[in-house]
């Protein structure tokens, strides 16, 4: 794989290879924060342990993926973007963490492995959450971006942060019955956070106003459509496919797309989302990665 | 009460009064602050009103008026710190609302109230100590101080955040049973949000590097000697004078400085550190309205 001179994969190189560039680049970059988090003091060495332990749980990193390559295709360089990357998984990590808590989710597994709190402790789950939130704001401080950058981003994390728990206080409430209001608490809680990844790539390269708004545009097309995918594939795969038991939306009584518009209504919905997302990328410049990328996400069978 | 053009009021104004004034346009500025919030959407209300009911449970506002009053010292204006003692205050309503989750301290009340999680719900009380971390980030980066000054608040910010977490990991794990560790427990818990309540001040005014050490070295002491003279309370105080039981860290079995030095060593080590606080002070420029009040929190007997 070619690398250009701002760090990045070259144009010509091949998706997956990209992509794996990419996660590995993340996950140093994260290796390197978190082996400067500690330092010598092990009285609460366990706060640490607790967020590594899910920062490290992986997964195909999507968040940051989208942060390095929108900074890409706007000709940013690879470093300038590295330190916002980290800090969005940090967030997307104190998010998984917290829902999974037993007062929220209550889920005792995440990614096949016991959830943080299960793995530590509901107290330790909770700090190591809280952690994160203010961690992510710290390494763009500390990172060698001028100011303006950082405070754009900080800006840009931080009203995404909030977006996200306004989303979770509504998932949790119930506080919806129709398609807006589901459509409305799921921007809030997936779309938000793509929206910052890639509005952060943007801010990382200087892209101008009118580039930050297409990105905001796609990746709320794209984290809609993604949620849709999700409810279809609850209804519609198999467990073995899925890696987690099907039709439990339906188990809990969750309202869904599917609950509410029937499987060929989320189908159509989705599609909706899909082609716009598609289209705003259709004018963006570089956007042949980013083409491949959705395509991967919303046309997943898992 | 005089008002300077800088909008603080003039040397010559009253302690009491000034503290009073803090405290208002603190309150002012976090009514404010709040009544942006929300907006219309009514989806995620409670989420604005657990973080409310906390956010206006009143006290003294120590550490805003520390900022205030260290933008004062140093020629600030009121305006360009009004804005970091609210963030301040997010900061540490966050810590309370946390702290009084079953998962970890477990406590029905706050200032003679229920605290935010009876009065709402666990899940609400962890989101809206989510929210105010991020929300303390936000204002910060929305307020029209310089991106100079953003930056090097909200590194300041987030920096005593991490450390407060740092202090609570080690005082629920109970990791410490010497007067060291009791030390950097408290220095955890308490000193660094007062350090960055100072900090912050400086920071709006511009203040120069090294009255921010100076300011940074005062509040450290404070903190410690804020915490024994809490311990001895404990011990000395009467149910009356303190608005709660006494002897409770006893009936908990908590490692206090009284208990590891005894009420008179207790004594001693607290009277150390409040005159290395003193000391600094004197050292420092416009410092006795820091001098009544860190004879206020160091010599109450509540």
């Amino acid at each position: 794989m070619e690398i250009m001179p701002n760090g990045f994969p070259s144009y010509s190189s091949d998706f997956t290879e990209t992509m794996e560039f990419y996660r590995i680049e993340t996950e140093k970059k994260l290796e390197l924060l978190c082996g400067s988090f500690c330092e010598e003091n092990d009285r609460y060495k366990s706060l640490y342990d607790a967020a590594e332990y899910s920062l490290k749980a992986g997964g195909k990193r999507i968040r940051p993926v989208l942060t390095l390559e929108l900074c890409r295709a706007y000709d940013g360089k690879l470093s300038d973007a590295l330190t916002a990357a980290a800090a969005i998984e940090m967030i997307h990590t104190f998010s998984l963490i917290h829902d999974d808590l037993p007062c929220m989710d209550d889920d005792d597994m995440r990614r096949g492995r016991p959830s943080c709190h299960k793995a530590f402790s509901e107290a330790g789950a909770l700090l190591a959450g809280d952690m994160l939130i203010a961690m992510a704001g710290k390494v763009i401080c500390e990172s060698s971006l001028d100011a303006i950058k950082k405070s754009e981003m900080l800006s840009c994390l931080y009203d995404c942060t909030i977006g996200m728990i306004e989303g979770q206080t509504v998932d949790i409430s119930g506080n919806f019955t129709d398609i807006g209001g589901l459509l409305q608490m799921y921007s809030l809680k997936t779309s938000e956070l793509l929206k910052a990844s890639c509005v952060m790539g943007c801010i990382a390269a200087g892209a101008d106003k009118e580039d930050i708004l297409k990105a905001k545009e796609y990746a709320y097309n794209l984290g809609l459509a993604f949620q849709i995918v999700d409810d279809i594939l609850d209804v519609t795969s198999t467990e073995e496919q899925l890696g987690k038991p099907v039709g439990s939306d339906e188990e809990q009584n969750k309202i869904t797309s599917v609950t509410l518009l029937g499987i060929d209504g989320a189908r159509a919905l989705a599609a909706e989302f899909t082609e716009k997302a598609e289209n705003i990328l259709c004018e963006m410049k570089n956007s042949s990665f980013l083409l491949q990328l959705t395509d991967l996400l919303l046309k997943r069978k898992k």
